[in-house]
């Protein structure tokens, strides 16, 4: 199904998360896999995440430790645990004679900024890793990390190895790129709220990025964007029962689209309103710079002029961020706004419907409103793309919204 | 009473152990020494090793992945302990105001051989740890690491982290090298055997050599022969109490010498005798050429010409290597040897007196034999230096052994 017809040799690279190499029986399971795509004629190079609930640990540690946590040490600190997971797997597999040579992100050639603890990866010098593969060896790179250009130990963040997968991938153009999970792929719908969700067989980039961006929890965002930019194709897949999972590919025009694809939520922000805002031009731009310079992820923004020359803006946040967000308007902007007063509400949540078939389908919106209506679920933001409807919605309607939405869109099957 | 006259600033490189690090409460200790430290004007490097029993579980963990444990890929995850203590002691320094910068014994320019898991330094680049000192920041070191010529992370073993320390303490320039341990120093005996056992204020780089090659567990044979080679002031010292311990140094010749020094200890050694072999030229090569081949540690040696034109030769191995030691000499050598057989006894044990003053003491192994033999402890083997004398006697002997001789040496003050 995916874009590597069966019994063709590859070059793949397959990245394995924490669940995946949680404990040394895991490991040895990852190893035997590695064996079988060689005996099958693939070239593999891994990417590994630090073992089970390994980095939740570490941070523990760091905060018995330290109350300031700079980021450099974090970073120094954390990146201990991909390095385990690569040494194990490495001989784990040169147990069942599978020559491997484990490589931290830096030995790896991932130079990156230097913003600790979410670095970015400005360069992939993937010369020894294809060294490795050319000499026949299964190369086991430490996912997240890197080294920046200040010669210091850096952190992509939580979530980074598919990035590392993705970047690795591109740099050795492989044939793809394996995700592999403790799920079996990208479902239609959250499997624990409706029964009937399915996997998908493929999706495209656009999709699969607008999904992450509203709740679907893996592939990391950040790596399926990266993938999108290099056209790198994903498979996200089981590393428990290894069938053929989700592929992410560049959308086929001569395939037949789907006009939904799949219904995402997301109950981790909140809504923050600012009342009484002058209408004037510029008020925004200063109002979301104050945010901007606080670092607060900004997302569904909305905006009613109203007859009387002033207006509310309201807009959500993560709500980790919610504090910070509501400090960065009242100290000071608020009243160069001359705005009335700052609400927050952390009781809400969004549901999204995806679906790159919407672009030539103009009802989609009529129905997703429509459905939500008759299951008496008030809409209290609505924000689109292209390809994807979202509706912010009471929290605790979510769970009806989206087996409402699953159903009336026939993503059952 | 040290090298460095109190008042004096200096530059000091401190080790710290695993059980002084081996939970955040010790971490934020060593760091509050530091800050003292510092405030008295010293500049400090610091060498870390990894936390408590962490390179134990992480051997257990690699003993359950693989039972091939590449040399490689140990280096790789046993690395990874040193790495967590240096994040965190960094970061246990920046809470209190200390600016420190952790780094990789690769950062700190740790240059080593490709012999993985016992990997030998070739040079110590420490323009980075040095640049460090200078901005004021305390760099904090993982002990027993590098990387080597093949750009591969390298290990220098068990206890290497002594030997990095004395290298560092070398490559700056350093006033002294601080070995911070569970005890207060060096002791005339092992206390656990000798309630009069006495912490030694001074010791030379010779007598503390042949007290850790007799039994002696701390510091590492290793790191006191690179700080002789180098004559780096070796300071062994308590992280618990913080009280002045035991220097090494170059002998003072002006110093007036005590006679004995100490007494040690060893039970971990097992006797091989190889009984009939003819006594010819090249014989003894031979056979030590065999276990030198396997990497096998000889010790003490015995060699006793006999009337009939036939020997026996005895010889002390680590009780580890016993198997493969008998192994060594049956596939091959005896035959060759002519000899008629091996014998071995795992149930014997080194007593040792060390003591520069021997050497113009001619009646000190008198006395040594004298003591045994009241005891009615029967002398297997005899082995001396210049300035130490060795009796293998039988294992459960050892303890009385030592009891005699601190008190007929009266080292007990």
């Amino acid at each position: 199904m995916g874009p590597v017809a069966s019994g063709d040799v590859a070059l793949l690279v397959q990245k394995f998360g924490g669940t995946s190499v949680a404990d040394p029986d895991r490991i040895r399971e990852v190893a035997d896999h590695v064996a079988r795509c060689r005996r099958r004629g693939d070239d593999v190079v891994l990417v590994v995440s630090a073992m089970g609930k390994e980095t939740d640990e570490l941070l523990r540690l760091a905060a018995l430790v330290s109350s300031t946590r700079p980021g450099r040490e974090m970073d120094m600190l954390v990146t201990a645990g991909e390095r385990k997971a690569t040494a194990l797997t490495g001989m784990a597999l040169h147990d069942i004679g599978v020559p491997a040579v484990s490589l931290t992100g830096s030995q790896a050639g991932f130079i990156t900024d230097t913003n600790h603890t979410n670095a970015k990866i400005l360069e992939v010098r993937a010369d020894r890793v294809r060294a490795a593969v050319d000499q026949g060896m299964v190369p086991v790179v430490g996912g997240s990390q890197g080294v920046s250009t200040h010669r210091d130990v850096t952190f992509l963040g939580r979530g980074g190895s598919d990035t590392t997968a993705v970047a690795l991938a591109h740099a050795l153009g492989a044939d793809a790129c394996e995700l592999y999970t403790d799920v079996s792929g990208v479902f239609t719908t959250d499997p624990r709220l409706v029964a009937e969700a399915r996997r998908i067989d493929n999706v495209s980039f656009d999709e699969m990025l607008e999904m992450t961006a509203t709740g679907c929890p893996k592939p990391a965002m950040r790596s399926v964007d990266f993938a999108r930019s290099y056209n790198v194709p994903l498979h996200i897949r089981s590393a428990f029962t290894w069938e053929p999972g989700t592929w992410v590919t560049e959308e086929d025009p001569a395939m037949e689209q789907a006009v939904i694809r799949a219904i995402t939520h997301d109950v981790s922000e909140s809504k923050v309103t600012v009342s009484g805002v002058p209408d004037r031009p510029g008020i925004s731009a200063k109002l979301f710079r104050a945010l901007a310079d606080q670092e607060i992820n900004v997302d569904v923004i909305v905006q009613n002029a109203s007859a009387e020359g002033v207006t509310d803006i309201s807009f959500t946040v993560p709500t980790e961020q919610l504090d910070d967000a509501v400090g960065a308007l009242e100290n000071g902007v608020m009243a160069s706004l001359g705005a009335d007063g700052v609400t927050t509400d952390d009781g809400i949540g969004r549901v999204s419907v995806v679906g790159a078939g919407m672009k030539s389908n103009p009802g989609v919106a009529a129905v997703m409103f429509e459905t939500l209506a008759a299951h008496e679920i008030n809409i209290e933001m609505i924000s689109t793309s292209a390809i994807r409807i979202s509706c912010i919605v009471k929290g605790d309607q979510v769970e009806d919204a989206v087996q409402a939405l699953h159903s009336a869109y026939g993503l059952g099957g």
